[in-house]
């Protein structure tokens, strides 16, 4: 945090923007995470804001309003991680807003891939004298805060991430089928707090039936200040019957639960008056049923397992992101996180990108993209 | 590298003995890696040294024999990785040297576990007015120079390492049987180049037969510096009758191929002039066998698979080191790495300990400790 008055770099500023928009994890969809900081003539630090909750007001806007006047931003510059938004939306265009005030100059993340901003926000401000330039670092942070948001745009359904918890060696469980617990707490913790940075958790019938998952937020910063929605993948209606006994059942609302099956079960899951999404295991009926949740609101996916949705997601090239926690235990023979996927040859073997790794308690937390 | 008189603080010189100590790896077995700093009266730098190879100097005399005048040693702290020895060996004793030098303090790393050396230097250096002091930090990267000497006096037997490398998920091939390459350029030639620092590489009888490797040190800066000793587990005989067609008969001296086989296939096996050792699939069967390999020289052994030789040495508790390279590769179906070592329930599976990760091109190498 910075204070009023206090000399901040053009580097600082672009990260502290960064930090300030994180601020909205969880909160904007399927608005973009953007966080914005101002600068004065002097290089002192004004203000920041972020983008803090879908239908409220923009970074930018945030900012402007924690400035106490306006004559302090003669000559500023802004620091956005996102070029600022030109059509009229919830909100009034900020590119049009902060062309009407004395800043100098607008620095930004990177350019927005919506096609009714992109490129229009930096002209608008250009057209009204300002220096408009981008960040020259820090780009691969400003897209991952953006992420979720350019890939709905762009393809029409949920941005997707598969949440791992494995051995060292690949398995999510022994060959008895025990597998609580193979990651550690602060592991699991970590994973639950991420369950928040999306929209919606899918999990497969099987998780449900034997682990019997609450999948809420109970110990992360999201309790009591979010509902997320539950996608449950079940190809054969078997996890319909004893649904209300489910502690899934009791601790979510039925109307943020969302059940992808075959036609011939949609009909007997309808009672449990839960969402019911015609599924079939093919690229067209995946591709069907995921469109139909971004038409229901569901503009991120966190995918939690088990093997047979693993499976089905890699198989059908449908994740954008991966997080692996890596447990530190060797369990040897037992079930691999990628049993249901298969491959012919090296040559058609996906390689993931973008990989960083980081510690988390014993384990180790594995974040990539496919 | 510092140069002569150059200011250097004792955190500094701490870490550039431990650096220097390296110089010796793959050459000084089965003495341990240490490395010396020498600083003067006025902190500044004097002479390093290591022990570079067996039946060598060992490091304090290399960094003594660095320094052109002996007055300058007055007043002297002399830093070195491990405790001087105390006894006559191949060399005369550090520590009597050392007790009889003007230098005012020997701050060490570690204490020997050797029972001939273990605190006795210490002593020696005590009674001659020295002052004594241990490293306060960097334990771990000095236990970490001596690890295989301290486990094989302890033991008797070789300290051993697993090296595997592996997709993103834990498998050493695909179902089709596939395996090259999982992982990448950069990763095999730091594997080859870790191979240099054991006395010996192990592969089983089906690595030999399908992968037919050569297991030498062509692109590293061991090649044409050192003749490394290869061990095959050959349970069954069954590489014994085209042994010599294969790169590994061409590329090492027969003197230097040790084969570990069930008594019954032994005689076989000799006609190709290698060592050949009985064995047997138990703790047992492994520790004669382990104990005949330690006899021979060996002091050190890492182990390139294939997963029947990972599943015996992780089912027998073998192995105190782990290497893994874990590429971005996903392959889904295939051979697990750990496919051969099974465990009954969560609370008997072996965790590891001080894990450490680092990239290594675009794959990543975790180092730990069984």
């Amino acid at each position: 945090m910075y204070k009023l008055g206090e000399k901040i770099t053009p580097d600082q500023a672009k990260r502290f923007a960064i930090e300030t928009a994180k601020q909205g994890r969880g909160f904007v969809a399927p608005n973009p995470l953007v966080g914005c900081v101002i600068v004065d003539k002097n290089e002192c630090f004004l203000a920041a804001g972020a983008h803090l909750r879908f239908g409220e007001a923009h970074a930018e806007i945030n900012a402007l309003n924690a400035v106490s006047d306006e004559g302090l931003l003669v000559g500023a510059t802004l620091y956005v991680t996102l070029e600022p938004c030109s059509h009229q939306g919830n909100t009034p265009p900020c590119a049009k807003r902060l062309a009407e005030l004395p800043i100098k100059k607008v620095v930004y993340g990177i350019a927005d891939v919506n096609p009714q901003v992109s490129g229009q926000g930096l002209e608008l401000l250009k057209l009204h004298g300002k220096t408009v330039e981008p960040f020259e670092q820090y780009q691969a942070e400003c897209r991952e805060l953006v992420e979720q948001h350019h890939f709905h745009v762009q393809h029409q359904r949920p941005f997707m991430a598969l949440k791992v918890g494995a051995s060292f060696d690949g398995k999510m469980a022994l060959q008895s089928g025990e597998s609580q617990w193979i990651t550690g707490e602060e592991s699991r913790i970590h994973a639950r707090q991420l369950r928040g940075h999306y929209d919606a958790t899918m999990v497969g019938a099987g998780t449900l039936q034997y682990d019997d998952p609450s999948l809420d937020f109970r110990d992360t910063s999201f309790a009591d200040q979010k509902q997320n929605k539950i996608v449950i993948l079940d190809p054969k209606g078997r996890a319909c019957e004893d649904f209300q006994s489910k502690t899934l059942f009791e601790k979510h609302d039925a109307k943020n639960i969302f059940v992808l099956t075959r036609e011939e079960h949609m009909q007997k899951w309808a009672k449990n008056l839960v969402h019911v999404i015609p599924w079939e295991a093919s690229s067209r009926g995946w591709e069907l049923a995921l469109k139909n949740l971004y038409q229901k609101g569901i503009s991120s996916l966190y995918i939690e397992g088990g093997s047979f949705v693993y499976g089905q997601i890699l198989t059908h090239g449908l994740a954008q992101k991966l997080y692996l926690f890596q447990s530190p235990k060797l369990i040897g023979e037992g079930m691999s996180w990628t049993h249901y996927f298969k491959n012919g040859s090296l040559q058609e073997v996906p390689e993931l990108k973008n990989w960083q790794s980081l510690p988390i308690g014993s384990d180790r937390l594995h974040i990539a993209y496919f």
